[in-house]
């Protein structure tokens, strides 16, 4: 009997495959179609070179800890014990599994709001949970505080969150983590935060970390992404942040699940992380390559819905089509060359609001030659 | 409520820890003591310079999978595909782990034979399985086939092998093949064969690798790592061989977990596979290495077990003294400066047949001084 039954290939491998089969211009998978700091490759070479080869300590070098424990403090002020709070792992989703596998039993329920990055339902129903499906609202992609309240039971055990989030681009706002801590305090829930962009903010607007709330960071798992971004999406690097008690459960999991992480890749990025310029320049980076995106797609009939984080832009096409979401993807990947993701696949039920998802992860040559394929359109 | 109520830290970290306390020689945690081959550290420098950095397939590299089933085909004279039974991991614990939660649901019995790799136990209690635990033999180290028989309920869904295995070094042999084949017939049970060792294999002795029967491998999930014989423990790259039917379902839970694994790790292994030498020559090497220690272990008071595989060598201590072997271990840790896995951890009741595990996969120099530590007691 299969666990997911309904579960096929992962929307990003069929769209990539689809977009290397009909050479189109890949802006669908979320990864960069640049490279990694040399220093930081360099980085990781030296520590090979040093011999660091053997297994790393079970919940990550003490190095990188402390690194990771220094960003968060500056950045949002909070303190983070390394030695009982910060958990490396084989990338984000490894990250997101493991805290649904520790505390997930059967027949809990996790809330997750839709559009939904397409691991968190298989991951609550492979360890037994049942996931409580929430549209977020459309075409904001904003929480509906109320409906989370109408749709907690007795069994609800976890909420999952995501800011800057995939594939809208919306962020949390101050409202939504009041409403967060409330709840959170009133029905003793867990919080699952998936931060992995938490450095691709734009316009200025703050990345509202859930370590930034005591209150609701002494229920949660946070969960950050070194490929997503410092550009290395294939080294699978990530890390789980909770406070002690949760993390002592977590890490119960983690030990028996892969044990430790690639340890030359640890000391590499712990050397690169000692210089905070290289993730405080990222908000500009990444700022400059969504505007320069707009920009060019600028007088094309697409319609773009506001993005205020991540390296995604939505799209609506009503102006070009009243196809469904994944056939219009598939004829734009097929006979405009520029595959992008249809956000229908991110919901259960396949809600289609004829939106498609474009990575502006790309070199600014790439991102000028699928728009004036777009605004061929 | 926790998953995991019984479990601490593993023993592995625990007697790392208490040897570097104690600045003992660590022949504790199976992990050697020398560093990887150069050359395969330049080439996963290579893939990292030629821009090899954002993910790589879901299934792992295709040019791995292709060495991977070369390599299958010379050694067990079996042709998988690439495409579609093999999966690259990271680590071979991750490699066990998944298998486990695509298959077992809540209740399922899996069968463990003890001495048992301390990760199987709490990969199936995460599940909602139920380990039925069977001590092999002592001092040999075998299966007890009549008493598997009288343990098969009609809940049994799979049972776990190990060979060469952890800790004792003990490998099954044909007539073990031929039971295992019948078991699997009558009741349609799932096999997970570790084979994490499958290179160190000593005194001409064949791996049997599950991967050589047919009618065994049908309803198999044989697992491999490169770490433990590469000598590169801390890359956690690994990989695991199933059938057709059985990976389409193992790879749902896999994309969902960590999707993919390492790309410049993954094009480094790829090419260091392509010399056969460079896993040929391991059982020359790690014999020559229990050779030595052995050797060099004549005249202590410790007795060897026999060790025909792995890189694990096992001692019992009954003429040193009569205390439990993981008061033992500690001692030995601090008075006599050589730190070894008390064997009763490998036990849920902590069977104590006062035996210790040492690792031998260290340099010449570490043995002699070792070695010379264990015979002053
Ligand atoms: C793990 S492949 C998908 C990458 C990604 O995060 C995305 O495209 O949304
Ligand atoms: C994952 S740490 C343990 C290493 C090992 O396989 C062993 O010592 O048995």
């Amino acid at each position: 009997m299969s666990k997911l039954p309904h579960t096929g290939t992962t929307i990003f491998s069929v769209m990539s495959a689809l977009a290397a089969e009909h050479k189109a211009i890949n802006l669908s998978q979320g990864f960069p179609d640049y490279d990694c700091s040399d220093e930081l490759k360099e980085m990781v070479n030296q520590a090979m070179q040093q011999g660091h080869n053997q297994y790393a300590p079970m919940p990550g070098l003490m190095q990188l800890r402390t690194a990771i424990a220094a960003k968060i403090r500056g950045l949002y002020q909070q303190s983070v014990n390394p030695d009982t709070e910060i958990t490396i792992t084989p990338g984000g989703t490894y990250a997101i599994y493991t805290a649904i596998a520790t505390y997930i039993h059967p027949g809990d329920e996790v809330i997750i709001f839709e559009p939904a990055y397409d691991s968190y339902i298989p991951n609550v129903l492979v360890n037994g949970g049942k996931p409580v499906l929430i549209p977020l609202s459309f075409p904001d992609y904003r929480i509906d505080w109320q409906e989370v309240r109408r749709k907690i039971t007795p069994r609800t055990r976890m909420i999952m969150v995501n800011t800057p989030h995939n594939p809208t681009g919306s962020i949390l706002r101050e409202e939504d983590m009041a409403e967060l801590e409330k709840l959170v305090a009133e029905h003793n829930l867990l919080v699952l935060s998936d931060e992995v962009y938490e450095h691709l903010v734009f316009d200025g607007a703050r990345h509202l970390s859930v370590l930034r709330y005591p209150a609701i960071y002494k229920n949660s798992f946070v969960v950050f992404s070194f490929g997503k971004v410092f550009h290395n999406t294939g080294w699978k690097m990530g890390y789980c942040v909770a406070p002690e008690h949760l993390m002592k459960e977590y890490r119960k999991v983690h030990q028996y699940l892969c044990f430790s992480v690639n340890t030359p890749m640890q000391y590499g990025l712990a050397e690169f992380l000692e210089t905070p310029a290289h993730y405080l320049e990222l908000p500009a980076f990444y700022q400059q390559k969504r505007d320069y995106f707009l920009e060019l797609m600028n007088g094309s009939r697409f319609t773009p819905l506001a993005s205020q984080g991540s390296y995604f832009q939505l799209m609506r096409y009503d102006g070009i089509s009243g196809e469904g979401d994944k056939e219009f993807a598939i004829r734009l990947t097929k006979e405009f060359g520029v595959a992008a993701i249809p956000v229908s696949a991110f919901y259960h039920d396949g809600k289609d609001d004829h939106v498609v998802r474009f990575c502006f992860a790309k070199k600014e040559t790439t991102l000028e030659q699928a728009a004036a394929r777009l605004k061929n359109i």
